[in-house]
C-alpha cells in the first residue's frame, strides 16, 4: 500500500511517500516501511494567493497521478492557531483535499501533537526528535536503500520530513488496530 | 462589469452577480446595479468535507462559465474567529480562490465589517439592516426588474443576500476610487 503523507502550507507544502506491506496489521517492531520519495511544492510570496494555491493543487495532482497512493494523509492543524495563519493554512488544505477528491484517495487526518507522540514517544518532541524518528523508521538495517539522502537537519526539507512523519504515524496506527 | 460576491462557507457558499455600468466612478447617488442572479451553494453534512469542496469548486465554475464575471469579490473571515472555523472556511476559500484562478478573474476582498460600513453605515450593523441596504441598492424605482423575488427574511438565502453585498460593497469602493 502507497501513502501519501502532506504537510500543508501555501509558502511550503511537503510531502512524503512510503510503501507498506499489506500484512501491516499486528506488526510491532518491523513495519516494513519503504521510502518512495519525498518533497516540497515551494510557492513565491511575490505571486498572488490564488496562484500558488493554483500552482500547489496543480503539483499535487502530479504527484497523486504519478504515484497513485491509495490513502492520503494530511496534517490537521492544531488549535490555538491565529485566524490569519489558520485561514492559510485552511487555504492550501482546500486545494488538496480536492485534488484528493478527484482523485477518489480516502483522506485521514492527525494533529502535530498525535503525530509527534506516535513518531519520536512525546507529544512534545522537538523537531529534531521527530525527525530522528522519521530516519529511525525508514532507515532501518538492511533497507539501506531507503536510507534519506539529505541532511534532515538542513531546513528546508523539514516540511516533506514532517510529511513523512505524518505518513507514518499513520502506518504505527495502521499496525495497531 | 459583471462582478460575481462570495460569502465562504462549507455547509452554504452564497454568490451573487450584479452588473455595474462602465462609468461608475465618481457616481454617488444611482450606481445603476443591476442584480444578475444569486444563489446558494449548499452540501451535505453527510458527505465528507473533500466531497464538500469537490461540489463547491465544481458549482462555482459552472457560475464563472455561464456569466463571465471580471472581478470576483470574496468575504476575508475577521479576526478572533477560533481555529476549527477558520480552518473549514479557509478550505471553503481555497477550491473558491483556486477556481477564480483557473478562469485567471481577479479576486478583491472585504471583511464582515467593511461590507456592513459601505452597505448598511455602519460596522456593526445587524443582518437585517444589511439586507435592507442590498435592497436599496438592488431595487431602485425605475428598476423594478431587478427587485429581488424573495423574502430576504427567510433565512435560506442569507448567504446569497450576504454574497450580494459583499459585491455592492466594492462596487461603492470603484465609485469612491
Amino acid at each position: 500500500m502507497i501513502i501519501l503523507g502532506i504537510d500543508p502550507g501555501t509558502a511550503t507544502t511537503g510531502y512524503g511517500l512510503i510503501k507498506v506491506p499489506d500484512d501491516i496489521l499486528g506488526r510491532e517492531f518491523d513495519y516494513g516501511i519503504e521510502l518512495i520519495t519525498y518533497g516540497n511544492i515551494s510557492t513565491s510570496k511575490d505571486h498572488l494567493a490564488q496562484d500558488r494555491l493554483l500552482q500547489i493543487h496543480r503539483e499535487l495532482k502530479g504527484v497523486i497521478a504519478k504515484y497513485k497512493p491509495e490513502l492520503i494523509v494530511i496534517e490537521l492543524l492544531f488549535f490555538g492557531a491565529n485566524t490569519r495563519t489558520a485561514i492559510a493554512v485552511g487555504q492550501a488544505r482546500g486545494v488538496i483535499m480536492l485534488a484528493a477528491a478527484e482523485y477518489r484517495v480516502p483522506i485521514h487526518e492527525y494533529t502535530g501533537p498525535q503525530v509527534k507522540l506516535m513518531v519520536a514517544g512525546s507529544g512534545r518532541a522537538d523537531k529534531n526528535q521527530v525527525h530522528d524518528g522519521v530516519r529511525k523508521f525508514l532507515g532501518t538495517p538492511g533497507r539501506r536503500k531507503n536510507k534519506l539522502k539529505v541532511n534532515w537537519k538542513g531546513g528546508h526539507l523539514d516540511d516533506a520530513t514532517d510529511a513523512l512523519a505524518i505518513a507514518i504515524c499513520h502506518v504505527l496506527k495502521l499496525a495497531a488496530k
